[in-house]
């Protein structure tokens, strides 16, 4: 069974290091920008064009966290669908350009790893490696991070709900 | 000169390791848990306490990515005012626990190293780790970022704009 979008819903067993996953696309508009910043990253070069201008990033740049965020629907909406949800435990994030008004997002993942939980056999930790790309092919945002999975239940098929 | 908000302005030898600094307080209420999941995270567990329960957090909770969203404008608003911004070039970021609705947050952070920067003379890097509590005294949060931070201007005083 798969769910309402077409995406299978997939357990630990389902998954294999190397697998890759590209997401769809998310156009993030200077509104967007200023409006989370206004909320969360208040800072002139989050905030307003002008005020960027003298600072390191030369013009209007998403907060960072904006970034995150916005992968995380991404993945969350288009990624790999995992059983039990996208719930990560902790991760390594870095913002090698900044994300500007009018980019186009997707985001492409990679399994890194891949733990059965000794004491708790019904879950384990999957590393998922997921880098942030523009419509111009750079990266904005790399992101590495240790996700809690689900095993599939005793008696269930593969691929089946 | 000092902000407006009464605190210093912090270029890069301002700062010293081992050095701690604690910001203000953050109410997290329900509403915006859900609403910023519903633009960033929708994921059941996000976004409706009933939903919640039969999931691993067995209740509404927070978003990772909306407690660090959290943790920035704590740290914008009432940590440390650094010279340039606050500015992360990378991060390590994890959620020992989950932040649920109600929680009041603050963020405690130190200074663990600083690094002028080789090649340019205006500037260095400084990794600040960066807990966010709740009013319970939990840890819902531990960030250590690699920020890029300003070295004062030649002829510039000690804190002075």
């Amino acid at each position: 069974m798969q769910s309402d979008d077409g995406r299978p819903l997939l357990y630990l067993e389902d998954f294999e290091v190397g697998q890759r996953f590209t997401t769809a696309n998310y156009l993030l508009e200077a509104d967007a920008i200023t409006a989370f910043a206004a909320q969360f990253d208040p800072q002139p070069f989050h905030l307003s064009d002008d005020a960027a201008r003298s600072t390191l990033f030369g013009g209007l740049a998403a907060s960072g966290w904006h970034t995150a965020a916005v992968t995380m629907r991404l993945l969350v909406e288009s990624g790999p669908r995992m059983a039990g949800g996208v719930i990560g435990a902790d991760a390594a994030v870095s913002w090698p350009k900044p994300t500007r008004p009018g980019d186009v997002l997707h985001v492409k993942s990679e399994v890194i790893s891949i733990t059965p939980s000794r004491s708790r056999p019904e879950r384990g930790m999957m590393v998922l490696r997921s880098d942030t790309y523009t419509q111009r092919g750079e990266i904005v945002q790399s992101l590495t991070a240790n996700l809690v999975i689900q095993r599939r239940p005793h008696g269930k098929a593969l691929k089946s709900d």
